[in-house]
This record gives C-alpha cells, structure tokens and sequence, in this order.
C-alpha cells in the first residue's frame, strides 16, 4: 500500500473490476487495504485513517459491486464511535448493499504490530454471510492461529474462510526466523482447511513499508493462498508481486471429502468446556 | 506388527531398550502395538485382545521402564469391564508404575477403521502427566484430527503432546488419494504445535497388514515425526521401516516460541462457547 489513501482506493476499485472481468464472483481485499499498515507505531493521528460504516470506502466499493454483480470483502479501520475503533471485514453483497461486518475477535500486540493500541477487540462473534455464491467466513490475521475462530466459523456454516491479513517479516529476522514463521503460517491455516473441510483463502499485502525513514519496517511476505478442504493449495501467488490470485470453490467437494474423513461427525462436545479457559492448572 | 501377540510385546521390549541406550527418557510406542490393527474388520473374537490394567503388557513394560529408568507410553486395547473396552495410552513412569491412563476421546468409524465396534469412548478427558522429564500430554489417532483435543492438553501444560497412531491408505486409493491425505495427517498436527507452542511427537505403525487372504489391507505409512513448538519437523521415520526415531525437547524454546507469537496470551475466551455444540444452524 501506499501513503496516499485515495490511491489505495483507486487501485482496490482497478483490481476487483480486473477480476471480476476474469469472472471472479466473490473477491477479497488485503486488510487494512486503504492505507500502509500504521499500526508499525502508536500514534494517535493515526486515528484519523478511521472511517465509518458506511462511509467513503463502503460506498466506492458497493457501487464496483454491483456494476459487476460481485461479493466484495472489504477489511477497513472501522470509526464506530470516539474511542471505538475496530479492525473490521465488510461484506458487500451484488446488489451494492453491505450485507455485514465481521470485527476482528483477537487482536495481537508485539514489535511494530501494536494493534492492542488502535482496536478495540471484536463483539460480534464469529460470522457468516449467505451470499448468491455459498456462505461465506471471515475472519482477520492474527485471528490465523487460533483453531476456535475457524471452528466456530465452520460450524456457522462456512463453505470458505477468507483470512484478509497483513503479515511479514522483521528485517533483522528474515534470515534466522523467515523460514519457519512463513511455513507456520501456511501450515496453521491449511490446518483449519483440514479439521474444518472448508476452503480457506489468506489475502496478504507486499512490499517493505516504513513507518519513517529511520524505522526498520516490515517486509509483508505476500504469498495469498486459497487451499481446498483437504488443505490442498489450489492458487498461491508470489512473495513479492501485486497480484491477483483465484480459484474455484467446489460444494461437493467439502461434502465429499467431509464424508470420506467425518472429523464434524466424531466431534466430543460433551468434552470441550475447558475451551473457555484461560489455563488448567492442575496440583500434580 | 504381527500375529503372535507376544512377538510384538517382545518387539517392543527390544525397541524400549535400544532407545532407553541410545538416551531416550520418554518411549512411545504405536497405537495398540500388541496385535495386528484388528479394527478392519468387526469380530467378535477380537476382543478377547483386550488386556486388563495392569496386565500382561503393562507389567513387562513396567520392568523394563524401571531397569532403564524411562517413561513408557505404552498404547493397548483395554478391557475395563465386560462390555466395556478402550483404546487407551498408559503411562509408566520411571519406577515402573503407572503414572495413568488416557483413553482415546475421539473414535472413528469407516470402512476398515470399524473402531466405533470396539471401543468405548474416553471418559477420562484430556491429560498430562508429570515425570521426572518434563509434563507429557497423550492422544490418540483419530483424536490428531481434533484441535480442541490439542488445545485442552496445551492448557493442562502439556510440553510434549504423543500421538500413538495407526494410519495408513486402502491401497486401491494410494495412487489417487495417497499424497494429500498423508500431507493433511502431517499438515494438521504441526498446526497443532504451532497454535499451541508445544512439540509433538506422532508415533505410527508401518507395513501392510491384511485381515485375510482375501482383504486388500491396510498399508501403514509410517513417517513417525517429531515437530517442535514451530511446527518444524526435527526427526521423521521413514515410510516402511521398522525404526527408533529420537529428539530433544527443548521447554526453554516453548517459552521462547510463546513469548515471540504470544497466541495463548490473546484467547478470546469469552467468545468460545459454542464450541460445545454440534453445529450451529443460522436462519440467514
């Protein structure tokens, strides 16, 4: 992305007409699509990127959408309210009209992804939207490495997951650390393909972005996937080119593999409270 | 494995012993390694397989345990009661005695894993185990399909988690299905070390093994691994030997992991209840 926001508009208005011409029928943004990823500092100007719901970039993208009769997820910095600012995926359904939000549940906070600072953690739970297409989740980034959001997702009926995202390496890190942060990555989410039998798509951004001159930055990894329900990558696009990636969701295939592997059926539910702690300490 | 059922006991003694010498502290052993996978067809004579705890098996693994000073996990078919049977982990410490049981939550059921026949589902829930070697969590085969069985060892301290396994292809499907079903076994445990911070060590049965002349069989694949809290891979078996992988698990590297990407740190734990329930329907 790039500092001027209008531009980043514009650009995201280019490729989602791009592909839909290339008969894209629900199509993803990166998160945070409309300006570099901020939360590299806590800054408190940069309150100011927030905007409403609807608000300039619901309403440039709700009319793209319904000129091409297309889904568009649109992950923005949402204003809600002075001093309630959430990191949330919009959908917009064919006929231009929001069909929901989905507020990203859990929020990281570690070296120039201070994001604890600017939102406040998600109330609406874990989502699904029925669109013309199939039934589709969302969920954002960090919300990645966390096995319940895609569960619960699933369960809600999901078909696909899409996981928009804005996720890289340190610098200094790359070398040492870059190899098993990236697979960590693909490996984690394939998993929630796997135990979920649902497709999953992860949306990243590229580049090196600075939050100034002097600051290290971090270098996103790009590498958008979507992976069938086996965890099967079926489209994967480069570290480091703006690009647009697709795939076609097959509903028999989620039924097929789910009948031959029958994970939802064996599930132990009588098993799980503990899921909602924190810890289980035990004296032994 | 074999026929003769004190073969494999005698197998097993001779394995334990070459790993407790070459330095291992923690010993797993394959899922119900005393017999052949019986559970490809349903008969009613397999169960006399099924040995009380303690039993035979239990009490020479017990000796052996103490001469060498190792913790055994040793996964049987266990009989607990007329009617009532389990696929169950015991875990005998470094005095020889048994530390506990876990027994098999999540059980399968398809054509030729007719487990659903034999045993009774765990009653016991998710379980870790002091010893002298650090806080060893156990499950088993199907339950490796399962994040919340992961998730809830993880929470109970776990640093190591074993799964005792006995999976392999229909050979009719290997050439078809082969490669991304072995890919998602691999694909979803290392997710589970990666969501969790914590190694785990897969422990699978090889050869092919046929219930009779006239049955295609299962072929095991083997490829036992250990991954560590990243979900790199740091010791794998090959897919049709018989032999003795071996790791170091290093707590000062899930610490290390857990503090670097702090997911048990951002659990939103108020949001997971519906991860009890079957499926969650929506009138949308």
């Amino acid at each position: 992305m790039e500092e001027d926001i209008n531009h980043n508009l514009d650009k995201a208005v280019t490729w989602v007409n791009k592909a839909a011409k290339e008969g894209a029928q629900v199509i993803c943004l990166p998160e945070l699509f409309r300006s570099m990823y901020f939360c590299q500092k806590e800054k408190i100007e940069y309150f100011d990127l927030a905007e409403t719901i609807s608000g300039p970039s619901t309403k440039t993208l709700g009319k793209i959408a319904k000129e091409n009769k297309v889904v568009v997820i649109a992950p923005i910095f949402e204003k809600r309210a002075p001093g309630i600012y959430h990191n949330t995926a919009v959908i917009i359904n064919t006929d231009g009209e929001i069909a929901g939000l989905y507020r990203k549940m859990h929020i990281p906070d570690d070296p120039s992804y201070f994001e604890k600072y600017y939102f406040t953690p998600g109330d609406l739970g874990y989502k699904t939207f029925s669109t013309e297409f199939g039934k589709i989740g969302t969920l954002i980034c960090w919300d990645q490495w966390y096995p319940e959001g895609a569960r619960l997702t699933a369960l809600k009926g999901a078909e696909i997951i899409f996981y928009p995202t804005a996720i890289g390496w340190h610098p200094s890190e790359k070398k040492r650390e870059g190899k098993p942060q990236f697979d960590s990555w693909m490996t984690v989410q394939r998993g929630h393909a796997i135990a979920n039998g649902v497709y999953v798509a992860a949306v990243n951004r590229i580049g090196l972005e600075k939050e100034n001159e002097n600051s290290a930055g971090i270098e996103f990894w790009g590498s958008s996937f979507i992976c069938d329900p086996q965890g099967v990558i079926i489209a994967q696009a480069s570290q480091n080119k703006e690009e647009l990636i697709m795939a076609e969701i097959d509903p028999s295939r989620i039924e097929y593999i789910r009948r031959n592997w029958p994970f939802l059926r064996d599930r132990r539910i009588d098993s799980y409270n503990g899921i909602t702690e924190r810890f289980l300490e035990e004296n032994d």
